[in-house]
């Protein structure tokens, strides 16, 4: 199993702050350990938080990624920070959920990629947004995500 | 068992429409057919909606009621009649609430009353409004509502 | 362990029919095997239908029944007959529940005893009714029923 | 990440008010800010009322729409009032969800469209509406709704 | 939206009662109002009952329709006069499955049909019968039924 | 509706009991009442048992069945039997429930079938075994079983 | 923490098998670690099975048992295999679950203990046995055993 | 009903934003329509997020409030934005749901309070906080907060 | 709010690691920041894992634990690196469950505390473990631990 | 049935302990009883623990195998083992759940074979891995995990 593809990380280990923006956030990649292997992660981030740019107000969402590495990995820890760097800025669900895909797919350039957000209700209605890279590729498992939908009350 | 209580009511089995506002509505009664005994008798309204008076946006609701009648019962028709008539009323949530509570104890003279409002979120946050009209007597037996708490996403 | 108390019983092991009213129904009894046990006896029926006296439709509802035995164990055949024998007979919500409760008093004289009638919504609204015998004696374990609240839509 | 494309509207922002009729609402777009994107916008309206215009009774609906934006969103606040136009207003079940796909489906002409109608039961039997606009185009993501069925009692 | 469907009909809106077998029953139709859309209209009927036809003990279900509308839809107060025709009828799980399918499909020539009963167990064994008319026409959304599987206890 | 199917049958309605072992077992079948419809029978058994051969415990299962009837339908009463004469009878789990499977295609010659063996975890690790005749044809509804899956606690 | 209590012991580690009757059936205890804590140990027996002595048919339970220690513990293995004694032992649910507790309290003569049986329907209709020692005393934890209700289908 | 009570507040109605620290943000309230009632109203807020004073990492929350109204409801909108006000502040889990409790303890003065701070996991292992002003005042009726424990996973 | 309690800390934020047995694990406390304040903190550990004594096996378990804060907090990463400290250290279920109980009783002589051992099952058959200090003091808040029973399959 | 197919196996039936590593460790296979059945096996192992190379901190997970029998089956002692041998291991999540799939792989030269490892969060953040050998074979069943996902609190 490997054990060396850690190395030459800026943020993993130290005491990294999420940067201001998310466009001044660093996102790290390690060497995939298994190359040779069509699998798939799958992240699950329930404390996204972020800013309506129209009131200022703060958004939150439940974030899930799945991807299938093709030469790299994202690293974890700078996932995390990207992620909180969204918290005091201003962007709009549909804008963010796609943006936080684009800056992964550029980094990992993976097989396949999608991303779900699940956006707390805004006026009465919360908004999903979905989006992946292309159809499954044949043989990959990319089970459902399985979030619960929203019910209002009762 | 009883067959002839249901006489004499104005709404049931005609067609009676909501009336305009909570206060000209008519709530009916019919005499308990079992007095002797102290139960409960629990209504569960999915469909409660009003109008907020800042806003005049709509509000919606889940409402339960549990009593244990004295000498009447509600009449359900006009029951459902009364909840109608908030359909285009401005009131807020804990008044909502507590009005319909005090037409029932007006109306019925229970041995024990409860509502429970359970409001759909406004600003991310929705208010539950419980009241009930003193301890549960000894005996009587009222169980929990097992109404689901709000859980926003994920 | 006892053996012997299913003999000369009516309906047990025949190919007995429900009575055509509650009131024809014969409900029959044995005896409690451990008289020296303050125990709870809980049956469900999932299967009870009647018929509305002013609309004569069928009317539906999930009932539980919880019982303390004292000398006697109601047979639990002749129950489901005596609930069967309210398929094509009318009777209110709150009579129907109330009157299966008295009936079942008068056979058994329990140290306690309780019905929940769940009845499927009509106009939107369910009704529920909660009847007990008393308070829970000391010592007597009576679990919460854990029947899922009505929860409309969504 | 977009700033600037909610200019121009009418509604949000604003006091407005939802219309009386649903011919009369008007639903307003802005520029999709991914056009390049293949993605799936999920909006969950449970607080969905119409009158029946038959019987003149409110009915209730849980809705879910899903849509792949072309070059346009919808924009959510217009969507609101449009949904709330029909608080007041006569229309059948597969009338109502089959209406608000066209309308949408007009302003919109996505790349792909769906609705889903729950309804609360009416006589015991709920009736849910769904509709497409034709297969799930070749990698777009489109998860299942997830909404409980009706379940009655028990 | 369409306001005039509903005229001519024997039973909507009159006090019409069930037929005594469902050979007997009158199912009734009306025009699609949207006949240029391959949309589903599903049905959940959890108050379904029959008797069996060798003991002449009640038999309870669950049954779920799903149908695309091809020229008519049924009109849903005769559908519910249908399903209660079989209340004291005598047919075996499968045979009342399909008979309701095959009654429907006679009525309707919809475009696709689907029937699920979920009978209540016997034995301890429940039996569930799934049919469809076909394979689902390609842009016909059929969501999944998500009626729970049987669990015993526990 | 058929009503002449079940004549001819040796177990049902006798008070035959089950066999010592499932290859003594004899397994019933009747004429399919619709044999021009390409349907799906689930049958659930939560009360399956057998004994391990190596250490002579007590192994339990949860079995559901899933067949598309070709001229014939098990007969339920003796495949009820037949499942209980595994209860004594020294069994691996895999072999338990492909036996099950190659018994009902040998009296039933379906036109699809599938089973599923849900057993209960032995050192801490549960085994479920699932097998199908083939693909499911087109055409037929075969619904996913909604089995939970093992969880361990918490 | 004790390591020394589990020697003398009969079945613990050893090839033991199942007695062929409960009363046959030897219940092992060993010296309760901790006699100055008031603690409740619970339990679960999700296999549990016996036979019905009017029809020989197998009937199923799941069991919880809830007890305080007094000077002993039951030794596990000697009760999982006082319950599986009952696997070929025709006893009625009532007396199968009482006779449970007496063995056990006369085993352990605990500070309290409880047992509840939630057996597998019959007929349509499941019983749950409930049985305590006496009220809960005062300071110990039990924690409600949180079983789902039997729900039929739907 | 009331419709006078929300006059005179500084946030309600206009843009306010929330304040940079929670010592700086202005809880505000109006009167208790309802003083003779002793009723429960409760705040579920799902969005709280904090800073952790140690590791500057954000923290999250799901907050639950119920209180018994004195002369003095809380205005929800000034709930928010002090709520809000934690985000870019630091405070440890106890610390932040316990200085929630003393503001409005102060704010209202109410016959019962009470807070439950269910905060995400952090190393594995998440903590809740609980706290009331005392016992449940005689009468007031205070349900569960009913939020689902955390499970890991599986 | 309390900032300066976390100093003269051994563990937390350096690299500490886990003792090898219980008994030489650290456990840390801090001042209570609120000790006018009858309050509960709960943690939740899902991941805990000891050594079966007489086996060598591993067991695991789930624990829930709650307390009412005296003078003093644990220090929550010295809980996280004691309760690793069973990882690979022989111990019993009930053993290990008092044993944590009794060694966070000496370090915080609290108001009130219990714990909860969830344990995976041996044989099929899991155990729980309940403490609790005493009845809960009046005032203090402990709502149930809402863990979900063991329910074997189905 | 097949009786004979669990001899000349080192480790089922003796007192085998779990190896120091996941190299060491011995996988042991038995003959397929069923070759001509193109059938799917399930494990569920939720209690699979590891070590973070980076850290030292324990890992956890919830593993869920799929796979088609070819010629042999997987010995499940020795799977157990196998698992058990991470315990005091450093792996990576990918590495763990990808290697645990190669050692099967290699062993079991299966028709078709999955793994899933759900992880428990770390950083707030749980990852979930995803593995299959290919397409699912026409004909093979293999049903969704069903494992719920992640959803932090509330
Ligand atoms: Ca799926
Ligand atoms: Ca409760
Ligand atoms: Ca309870
Ligand atoms: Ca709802
Ligand atoms: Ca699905
Ligand atoms: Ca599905
Ligand atoms: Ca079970
Ligand atoms: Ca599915
Ligand atoms: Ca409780
Ligand atoms: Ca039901
Ligand atoms: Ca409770
Ligand atoms: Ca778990
Ligand atoms: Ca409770
Ligand atoms: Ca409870
Ligand atoms: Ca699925
Ligand atoms: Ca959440």
């Amino acid at each position: 199993m490997a054990e060396e593809i850690y190395t030459g990380l800026g943020q993993l280990g130290s005491d990294a702050k999420a940067a201001e923006t998310p466009e001044e956030a660093t996102l790290e990649r390690v060497p995939n350990p298994h190359p040779d292997m069509l699998y798939c992660a799958r992240f699950v981030a329930p404390e996204f938080t972020s800013i309506c740019p129209v009131t200022g107000q703060p958004d939150f969402a439940h974030i899930v990624i799945d991807y299938a590495p093709n030469e790299h990995l994202v690293e974890s820890k700078s996932l995390k920070l990207f992620l909180q760097s969204f918290r005091n800025h201003g962007a709009f669900h549909e804008d963010c959920t796609i943006y936080i895909a684009k800056r992964l797919m550029e980094l990992l350039e993976p097989r396949y990629f999608r991303i779900a957000g699940y956006w707390y209700p805004r006026g009465g209605i919360p908004i999903d947004v979905f989006w992946q890279s292309g159809p499954v590729p044949e043989g990959l498992w990319v089970p459902e995500t399985g979030v619960a939908p929203y019910r209002g009350r009762g």
